[in-house]
């Protein structure tokens, strides 16, 4: 054999044994807020309620725990379903798995939420973006990091409000129009999230970026954990949501592959 | 440049190119089933519930669909969490992700289970597997394939009966003591997992499976779909469960990536 023929093989052999170990396990990070008695939902939901069934040691000697639980499917770090806001769009359990796997685009604008609580983002956050880390790829999951996490569980800090039903008086962070329409007609991208609890920033009365997200059959992620410990590119996320028939959302587990 | 530094450099880039990709989402495969009317539990276990919060045009002129569920942790596809079997052991979200991502090994013995509905999965069949596969990976997720998928969702025959309360009757495959014993002390493996409703088989009185796997600290997966579908070996799962506190196991989203 010759001398680039070694090399070639080896670096071969390299690829196929780095391919074969699948995913980089070290890599991996949760973008997942577990579901308790703190978790937040939208003050006219219901709260999140485990009930237990066992918890003890059975007569026959070994330990047996189950639990059945209940929820409204829009809390905690959750999917919105393009049904939600979109008749006849895709409900939870018909997201194509695909959809919810794909380069992270993160967009840090939280310089601009500590200074306005009701802050939207902006096309031109979304080209300052685009002119340092190139044109936001086919596929992409558009994440809008506002640095809201480090207000949960806290609902006063979060929502804006404590009050069960006081949708008045919501204060925080999310999409604004004009870059909901930019990215569904200019872009190709598979899916939005953020770490707010809504694409529509607080004080929306018409929802108007749930109307045209799902409206385009494309998926909204809410609540997402963790999101200052991504890149602004290079990631690639897999949110994998409960398999709700019917469903207009439901809990999703959020991983992220770091590069 | 030299001819071999040439050769090298195109497949480094190619290396580069398709790393930089993330994951090949044609290879991705759902192995979930929905959660509807159709949905099978334990016997014992109520079963999943939809209440329709909202699904018409609002007074503002939007579509909104919203819904409520309901559900025992232990129906569908879902996951046992350590702590179902073993006290003190991992919640549901205290399971690290790491722990549901990795090398599947599928030990198809669906000849073996279409004899036997009571049929139990062998060290012999683990090492038949390996004979022809090489040692099950550390970290790997072990797979029982008994071809129960076919059956669902008809609970007389997927179950072996379809009477509420009714866990006299209970009859299909799992994972044998001794297969169980030699996976969490001769292996190094992460999880296990298969398409029927428990890792024990349907006459077990003890559980003696779920015992031994959760006092490992491993949780399982029980009702995969579409297990069929993927190579001996070769491929990898992620499965990626509700994150539940206090939770002692509850529905997962399973993907595999196919090699």
């Amino acid at each position: 054999m010759t001398r680039f023929g070694v090399v070639v093989l080896a670096v071969l052999v390299w690829v196929t044994v780095a391919t074969a170990a699948g995913i980089d396990e070290s890599k991996v990070i949760d973008l997942t807020y577990s579901f308790d008695e703190h978790t937040i939902y939208w003050p006219t939901a219901k709260p999140f309620q485990l009930e237990i069934v066992s918890a003890q040691k059975t007569d026959a000697g070994y330990w047996y725990a189950a639990n059945n639980i209940c929820l409204a499917e829009h809390g905690g770090t959750h999917m919105d379903a393009p049904l939600h806001f979109a008749e006849g769009k895709h409900a939870a359990d018909e997201v194509p798995v695909q959809q919810l796997i794909g380069p992270a685009a993160v967009i840090d604008v939280r310089a601009q939420a500590a200074q306005d609580v009701d802050y939207r983002l902006t096309v031109a956050d979304l080209q300052a973006w685009e002119k340092q880390h190139g044109r936001i790829p086919k596929g992409a999951i558009v994440l809008m990091l506002t640095g809201w996490g480090s207000r949960w569980p806290d609902k006063k800090k979060y929502l804006g409000t404590d009050q069960p039903g006081d949708v008045a008086n919501l204060h925080f962070p999310g999409f604004s129009r004009e870059t909901a329409e930019f990215l569904v007609s200019q872009r190709d991208i598979d899916a939005i999230g953020l770490d707010t609890p809504s694409m529509d920033y607080g004080q929306s009365k018409d929802f108007i970026v749930h109307q045209i997200i799902n409206g385009a059959n494309k998926p909204g992620l809410e609540n997402v954990a963790n999101l200052e410990k991504l890149p602004a590119k290079g990631a690639t996320l897999i949110a994998l949501p409960m398999k709700i028939a019917k469903g207009s959302g439901g809990p999703v587990r959020i991983i992220a592959l770091l590069p």
